[in-house]
């Protein structure tokens, strides 16, 4: 996912036009069941099925996005923001259409009218992502779209001890897929508020990592580095020269995307 | 699910031939994923996927199945029985072999030498079925292939109460489909064991019944009757004559299959 604000052109701080308000949207989708967030003819995208959700409603509209979720990967808390006739459809009917024609698989979770000057994506705080593992000889079948499998044993306590180095504000050009644009334009450094893994059932392993923003790929490449250090392949000491190194062939595999949730986005 | 004697040809006790020995496995399945439980050809179902995972290792099997699944119902714990080769592969090679064919959506969480008399289905003493209902505003991405959403509110004391009236021994033709074969031959009475309804999470309702066998479509049928109490449709206390009244129509909508789950059998 990329929050970085130099990668999309919507320019922060527009207020709604004459006649329309700000309104504020949480969505929960299934990532499986999406050609990944951006709009896209053709495909089902995340923010092409709501856009074509309201626009019967509301006219053109344009959402701005808290965190631009790779393809496959879930939401329950995603934030969108975007503009409405103060005039038209109150938020719930907006909820309840939506709802009839996106769910199961796309949901909202709340719309209210937010403040004229709030935007999903720069009004954003911190957005918290988990990612889950089933750790186990045998794989579930209830789990298998939303958490990763990995049967060989994981030392908790080499994860827990490998993800404290990337807490902070680092350059995380070791984790992060470069954007296509002249790398002198983009930064990669991102702040790192928490990152910590844990016990939440029966061989259920939950990463969890707020930051103020990240950058693509970023929560994944962690979460494939760690993985190898909880595995025995790497020592969990080596994951502070690897953020240090600022290099992508540093860094471990990039773990799969239907592990990874966005979870809240925090304002 | 039907779990009446009369319905297979097997027969109870045969023990394993010479140089066989018995095998019990547990499994776990996404209903979704399989067109019902019987071996069907052309069709992926619950025992031909099994069996023709098991019969490259074992030669021709037959399968005993504890709880006979509706297409479309899960199972965490369902249990089969069935004869393989002294001499053959152990147990362990079978669970890794029908897990690396037929994983994730059908899974060996345990397989292990039985008695010689142990039969899946005959066996069985209790077969517990748990069915979940969502019940809120909003649907759920995650929740929507293995529970029920309700947006109504549900009246849980209601729900609670209406399911009193199943428990004992009952003739449940109220809530069963008829076999198709000549009415007399046929009992449909069971002893339910217990049957309640509890909340498990935010919305989250859940049903558990467990009997010494069900006949088909009962579970579903007791829900649906059940969450029309809970919606206020009918009163909890009319139960009681639905159950004595001993006629199909007497009884409610049978309810979906994907929020129901074989649980557990007990032996």
């Amino acid at each position: 996912m990329t929050n970085a604000p130099a990668d999309r052109s919507r320019s922060a701080g527009a207020r709604p036009a004459p006649g329309q308000r700000r309104l504020r949207m949480t969505v929960a989708y299934d990532g499986a069941a999406f050609h990944g967030m951006a709009a896209n003819d053709g495909v089902r995208t995340v923010v092409g099925s709501l856009v074509e959700a309201l626009e019967p409603m509301l006219g053109p509209v344009e959402l701005s996005v808290a965190g631009r979720t790779d393809a496959g990967v879930h939401a329950a808390g995603q934030v969108v923001s975007f503009d409405a006739p103060v005039e038209g459809p109150e938020p719930e009917a907006l909820q309840r259409a939506v709802n009839a024609r996106c769910a199961p698989e796309l949901v909202v979770r709340d719309v209210a009218e937010a403040a004229p000057d709030f935007d999903a994506r720069f009004s954003a705080r911190a957005r918290v992502y988990r990612y889950t593992v089933l750790n186990g000889p045998v794989p579930d079948p209830f789990l298998a779209r939303t958490a990763l499998w990995v049967p060989q044993p994981l030392d908790l306590n080499a994860l827990r001890l490998s993800c404290d180095a990337v807490i902070g504000l680092h350059d995380f050009s070791s984790f992060c897929r470069r954007p296509k644009r002249p790398l002198g334009e983009v930064s990669l450094e991102r702040r790192v508020l928490d990152a910590r893994w844990s016990v939440v059932g029966e061989g259920l392993l939950r990463f969890e990592i707020s930051a103020t923003a990240f950058c693509h790929q970023m929560v994944r490449s962690i979460v494939g580095t760690s993985l190898e250090m909880g595995a025995g392949r790497r020592r969990p000491g080596e994951m502070a020269g690897i953020v240090r190194a600022r290099d992508r062939h540093a860094a471990g595999q990039v773990a799969p995307p239907h592990g990874l949730c966005l979870w809240q986005v925090v304002y």
